[in-house]
Parts: C-alpha cells; sequence; structure tokens
C-alpha cells in the first residue's frame, strides 16, 4: 500500500509526496518535525505538517534567499539569519570567502538536531567554524542583541502560525533595521502571491514603511502551497541597487549554482500585473 | 464528508483540489473530460484526470502562450492554434484588434463543447467573428492544409500522452514552420522542466532544429506536476527579437492582463542555471 504525505492549505488545495519512509518524527516545544524520505523530492522536511524543504527543490529557495542579496550587497562580512534551521540558507551564504562571520537564530533546537542528523546534503556547513549557531527566539535576538551591524540580515522563517507569527509585524522588521549598516540588504520568505496574497502585500508594504523600499520577486517552490512563491528585499534606506551584481561574487555563484544566475537576479524582480497593480507600480 | 480530487504525476506527487461539485462528466472518443467547481481555483477542466486550467489560475498560461509571441511578432493578422479547446487562449488573442482571423484546431469536440457550457470565463470569445474553429486533427492540419502563411502559430496542446503525442514529433514542428511567413512566431508550451525535465529539454532541441532557435520560457502555474512550468518560443530562422516589443501592443495588454507585462517578456525567458547548463547556453 503506497504511503502518501499531503499538506493541505485551508482545507481547500493540498500537495502530496508519495513516501518511502518515516527517518524522524518528534515534537518540540514549539512543532512537531518531521523529516521523510519521499519518491520524487527525495528527503523532506515538515513542520506542523507543512513542506518546509526538499532535497530535489531546496535549491531554488535557498539560492534565492542567499544570494539575492549577497551578489549585490556593498559588504558581505557579516551576516545574520533568523530561522534557517535545516541549514540550506547558511550553506549559501558560506559558499562566499567574503563572509567572515555568520550568526543563526533559530528558535527550535530540534529543526537543527534533526536536518544536521537527516539532512546533511542540506545543511553541509555545520562545521564551517565562521557559523555561530544561537538556540533562541529571533525575535528577542533583533529587538535586543548589541551586536556590531550587519552587512546582510536574512529571515528564513516559516508562516505566520506557530512560532513564527511575530516575524510578521512591524516591530520585527524595525529591529532587523536597527541591526543593519547604513547600506545593508535585507531579504525575508513572504509567502505565496496566489494564495496568500492578502499577507504578501501586508508584508511587502511594511517592509517599505520600514526600510523606505521593499521589492518582491518570485519562483516557482514545488513544495509550498500553490508552487508560487516570494521573497521580499530591502536595502537600508534605498541604499543598495538590487541589480549592480559584483562581477565576481556572481562567476563564483553561477560555477554552483542550479537556480540563481546574473540574469536572474533581474529576472526574479518581474511584478505579475496583477501584483504591480495592488502595489500602484 | 469533503470531496477532494488530486492529479497523480507517475505515482510520486499530487496536487488536488477541494472539490463543491461535478458540472460535466463525459468519456469522448479521444479522452476522459471533466469540469469540477473547485473550493480554492473556481472552475477547472480535466481531461484524462489531469488538471488543465482553472477560472482562478487560468490568465498565467493563456496571457503567456498568447502574449509572449503576439507582442512581438511582425505581423498578427492570421494565427492559428493547434489545441487550446478550452477557449482561453483565443480569447487573449483575439483581445488584438490587428487580429483578424484566427484558426482553431482542436481534435475533441466535447472539449469545446464542455468549456463553452461550463466555463464561459474562459473562453469568453467564442462567438467573436474572426475565430474559425475547426474539429480535426491538428497533427493532420499541420501537415496537410494549404492555407496562406500564419504570423503565429501557437501549439496550446495537452501533454505527451493520449491524442497529443504527435505534438512533440520533429515532423510536427516541421509541418507548423511550413505553415509560418519568413518572420513568422512559433510557441508552444514545453512541460515541466522539473518533474518532465527530459521531455522539456528534447522539446528545445527538436524546435531549435526545425526553426533556428528555441527559447524557452517559464512562470508557475499552480494546477500543472510541480508547480513550474514552461514554453518555448521560436521565431522562423530566428529572424524576429523576442524582446523588441510593439508599444501599442505591450500598452493594451498591459490594460487588462493580469500576469503579463514589458519587464515580463524578458524576465519569463531567463534560464535558471541547471537549463542554462544542460542545453550549453
Amino acid at each position: 500500500m503506497p504511503l502518501w504525505y499531503d499538506e493541505v492549505h485551508e482545507d481547500k488545495l493540498r500537495f502530496g509526496l508519495r513516501c518511502e519512509r518515516t527517518l524522524f518524527m518528534g515534537e518540540s516545544a514549539f512543532q512537531k518535525i518531521a523529516v521523510i524520505e519521499t519518491t520524487a523530492f527525495g528527503r523532506a522536511l515538515l513542520l506542523d505538517e507543512m513542506w518546509m524543504t526538499s532535497e530535489a527543490d531546496e535549491y531554488i529557495y535557498h539560492e534565492l534567499i542567499a544570494h539575492t542579496a549577497l551578489a549585490v550587497a556593498p559588504s558581505i562580512q557579516r551576516v545574520l539569519i533568523i530561522g534557517g534551521g535545516d541549514g540550506g540558507t547558511a550553506r549559501e551564504v558560506l559558499s562566499h570567502p567574503e563572509v567572515a562571520r555568520v550568526d543563526l537564530v533559530e528558535i527550535d533546537a530540534m529543526v537543527v538536531a534533526a536536518s544536521r542528523e537527516h539532512l546533511p546534503t542540506i545543511g553541509s556547513a555545520w562545521d564551517d567554524p565562521r557559523l555561530h549557531v544561537t538556540i533562541g527566539d529571533g525575535i528577542a535576538y533583533v529587538r535586543e542583541a548589541a551586536a556590531p551591524p550587519y552587512d546582510v540580515v536574512i529571515v528564513d522563517g516559516s508562516d505566520p502560525v506557530g512560532p513564527a507569527v511575530g516575524l510578521f509585524d512591524a516591530s520585527f522588521y524595525a529591529g532587523c533595521k536597527r541591526l543593519l549598516g547604513p547600506r545593508g540588504v535585507f531579504i525575508t520568505q513572504s509567502e505565496s502571491p496566489i494564495v496568500n496574497k492578502n499577507v504578501h502585500l501586508a508584508m511587502i508594504r511594511t517592509i517599505a514603511a520600514t526600510f523606505g523600499e521593499a521589492h518582491p520577486l518570485y519562483a516557482t517552490v514545488p513544495l509550498y502551497p500553490s508552487g508560487s512563491w516570494s521573497w521580499t528585499w530591502a536595502s537600508n534606506g534605498g541604499s543598495v541597487d538590487r541589480f549592480a551584481v559584483v562581477a565576481e561574487r556572481a562567476a563564483r555563484i553561477e560555477a554552483r549554482s542550479k537556480y540563481w544566475t546574473r540574469e536572474m537576479q533581474r529576472a526574479t524582480f518581474a511584478l505579475p500585473n496583477h501584483i504591480k497593480m495592488a502595489l500602484g507600480r
């Protein structure tokens, strides 16, 4: 009998993968966690019964959230990752030799432990000495940390349910801005422009009010509801040109990437007309 | 008890929508046909148990297959559509007043009848006097028709199973080229670059061998396996610049489109790096 797991979105749409076996199931103080071996997409991580990432499609999400910021930020020495407990974003960030230090603040130790053990191809940089993992609340961190300014802040959190709700508040974005240098770059995942369109637009408006600009970018992530996914990019006070790619970094990314290219840096920022109209751009 | 319908792709991946009611179920000489009212995406058409189009997401597919060709073709007076029995592509094509005649060749009369009756918002141009519908085999049509040259040929067919298999052959593309004027533009749907990657790459190579060029373009279509979908664009002998948008046509499209914009005309052609490498570009 074939076993399937389906993520059901709002009781009206679902995406399912056939499962070969369960590698991990646990429940932390924050959420239910599972790692499953799927037939189509290799190993996959689920949080609270929602697909988070899989070996087969993770490159799209992780390359975009990391390199769309790191290809253009004037400096990339110090990087903060909020969330990112599967390790994929840190792996992409640490592929840049100019990165001197990455602080990764993940609320759930069990996500890191399960990912380290069962998703080694996704989080292949856990042992990099430049990576400093803090298990703690990213929201409190951006409010309270007395860190020197970061060059890039990346919010790699889950959906606005459970522990990640506070990642969608104006006060959280203000905290991220506080930690960023004057020409720092911020990027966050920002939900589906189709099935979470209202949340998506609200995030863009709140980030624009905080940073002085907010530019969504789009790609297909097969694992997520509707397949259509977004991230939103902003620089501190609009000080950085998101299309001005640093040539040697771009060449380095393209030598190993599966999705990101110089051309894609511009293409992903193209707005579908319904989003352009909703934002009045 | 909620009712769901899932399209299962190769017994390993599935996309499902909750269904409110069945509007039509039938079986023609060619395939099983259903129109279902879904909770998330409005009315949806299924052929042989595969999602074809829905009221909520059809704009992405139909705007791209029509306007990516019609925004740049030197002339758009005569257009041929192979397939397209739901009427959405014809609707977009006929939104251009320069279009004088559209020949639509659909193999399955039942698809047209079910769509006309149950999907009126998708096929809203059936009564346009410029539209000439032929029920017949598109493969035979492109091989045998003694029509004056077309300015644009659009292949809006289903997947390479059932009646659509022959739409993926080199001889079919040669037939399309035969019907095209010297500066004519060709576009076809070309499957998922993720779950049908080999078919997708083979189509690009075959079209390039026939037309002298072949440029894939990409977008998310939530209804299709993996959500990541492609079309492939070629002009006769590489005679047309796919980025040279005709300004007044673009303005007209943008006044009513939900997806296509001038910027999107360029952005959709950006190749993910794994495709770029596979094609040696």
